[in-house]
């Protein structure tokens, strides 16, 4: 029986998984720079920083999983080669490889039929100049590791911009060209899968942007019956292909020409926030049942939710409560602009109220909510 | 603004208030015997057998609490007169004199009006052979405090009984003689009340015991819709007369007269493990909200509950996850005959389906259920 799960990383979403995980009788260690960390007041954090920490991580837990997405693919390696006894990482090092890197990314997506907008391997100029002619301007450059928020990428709105962008990531490359894609909206899967192979999808959520960073999620996504189980079956292609356990996160843009693939995220993610209040088992508990072997949780929707981000600055939380039905999720991490710092979950009766609910919340958010205060969302319910 | 609160006890109520704390950021301090206890895994235990630990417990904290009913009063009272500063406790220390000592809390019982089976206060033979006569037999004789799962207490069934149940009770004397109450079952009513006086009620629980523990709570109680409200009545004067702040439990049992209050618990309640759940707002954060100054959560049902206990012995934790919508909470603590080592929530869609998960789980309980494998429970929504 698991007792102990290791997790690379530190961050809310560590915090949030030990403290789903506890009621289950499984506790958690954390992997992080420094020892403070949102994730400090649920385990032991084993800073990253220290000598021989990796080992002392290594013998900390029976299991190993992560929330930070970018751990580095040796660390992952170690614990297969760790004092000849096999450690195991949940979800799988392919899993978090693939994720890694944008091309590979996108080649499994073509390989399991999953759509993707048209992208072009770049690994010279030459490749860059043919990519804007076979796909046309503009095209998203992007590296195909590292980058985050915006950091690691140029748009090239005309020829003249080519040799520039070039220049600025090529030393960096390979990279990957992207057109485009003309979408109405970006919604996002959530599923988790079991040792025993057993997938279990939550419903769609519709995601809303704010100078890049996640604002809020709808859930479920409005008008999305029909996208539901598409989404399902491109998810259910990716857990089964990479052997995968545990949550996995697929961001998908809506178009005229149906549903593609952006980008895949191999953990709990921000779109699944809702889910701690708004679904029988939330994404942590069930990430957390995965990875310990246990039966996975019901991903049935409890009622319509929309989760707000609290970014750079906290509210006052007396407001944040006095709210009707509100949850208030702090992280226990200082301000600072455009960082996560929390999140509200709203659960309203219906469409008037939500309409209410988020006005009032984008009056008592130091930072203004993406969400203008006279839209209206039609609720799952209603639609 | 709180940002820690003292808690005396550190036991699984502990555990679910810190938990229930953290995410509104506030975090807890536990004053209890020893390291190793079930609220260790979420904030600093404060180990009550060393020197100093009084004092080391009261720097603390901003403000404080309790989990555990019989906090010595001595204790609360140190709080006041901490270095000329003032501490606070929530609830106040009146509610918890009044709690531990039964002739005190019959007596606030009958100045407020709310019914309670006949009893006399004894502190002589000569008192309980009046009462004998007076009451009729049989009566239970408890000591006025102190006593716990039916250790201070005498049944006299017939006159000839009454010296020996002097013998053996008189040296702890006061005392109390109470009438047996033919009751057809007993509910729980839960409130809490908030810093500025406002009050809150969770729909009535039905409790079913075996052998003196509590077994399973029913949410909501079934054919209790006329029972709610007075109820409510009920535990709203105790609350504002006692100028309550925090959860305050008030058993009731369900007589052809009415309700009659057995006892009140000035704290979180087993029979109110359900709200993690079952309700919008939990017992556990409205008690961290009330003390930490915060407004008020919902107390309103999210769907009909029943909550289960584990006790004795763990039951295998895959069996029970496996279990269709089914939560499990387990305390971290070590099995021992009779104690409560976690709980289960079934949420179950309908009478049929909650009959069928208590047949599955009376099966995978190793001390069974006191509920019967064919009972039929009518839930609310039905009635």
């Amino acid at each position: 029986m698991v007792k102990t799960v290791g997790i690379f990383g530190g961050g809310q979403l560590g915090r949030m998984l030990a403290q789903a995980a506890l009621p289950l009788g499984v506790q958690c260690t954390f992997y992080e720079a420094g020892s403070e960390c949102p994730s400090a007041a649920l385990g032991r954090v084993i800073d990253n920083t220290q000598a021989n920490a990796l080992q002392t991580f290594m013998d900390s837990a029976d299991v190993f999983s992560l929330e930070f997405e970018n751990t580095p693919l040796a660390d992952a390696d170690a614990l297969t080669e760790h004092q000849g006894q096999h450690k195991t990482l949940y979800p799988p090092r392919q899993a978090l490889a693939i994720a890694q890197h944008r091309l590979s990314e996108k080649a499994l997506f073509d390989q399991l039929g999953i759509p993707v907008a048209p992208y072009s391997a770049i690994h010279s100029l030459a490749d860059l100049q043919q990519a804007a002619e076979t796909q046309g301007l503009p095209l998203v450059v992007k590296t195909a590791t590292g980058g985050y928020d915006g950091k690691g990428q140029v748009v090239i709105r005309e020829a003249a911009q080519i040799e520039q962008a070039w220049a600025e990531l090529g030393k960096a490359a390979p990279l990957i060209a992207e057109s485009f894609v003309r979408f109405s909206r970006e919604v996002s899967i959530i599923a988790v899968r079991g040792q025993d192979g057993e997938v279990r999808t939550w419903p769609l959520a519709e995601n809303h942007h704010n100078q890049g960073i996640l604002s809020h999620s709808i859930v479920p996504a409005p008008h999305s019956q029909d996208l539901q189980p598409i989404a399902t079956d491109y998810i259910t292609r990716l857990l089964n292909h990479l052997n995968y356990v545990g949550v996995l996160t697929l961001e998908l843009f809506v178009t005229e020409q149906g549903l593609f693939a952006n980008e895949m995220a191999p953990r709990v993610h921000n779109s699944g926030h809702w889910s701690i209040e708004g679904a029988v088992c939330s994404q942590f508990e069930n990430h957390m049942r995965a990875v310990a072997g246990l039966p996975l949780g019901s991903t049935a929707l409890v009622k319509p939710t929309v989760m707000v981000n609290i970014i750079g600055q906290h509210p006052n939380s007396t407001d944040i409560l006095a709210l009707e039905g509100a949850h208030l999720h702090l992280y226990g991490k200082t301000e600072r602009a455009g960082r996560k710092l929390g999140h509200i979950t709203l659960m309203p009766v219906d469409s008037r109220q939500l309409s209410q609910l988020c006005q009032q919340l984008a009056t008592l958010l130091p930072e203004p909510l993406a969400l203008t205060a006279d839209m209206v969302i039609p609720l799952a319910d209603e639609v």
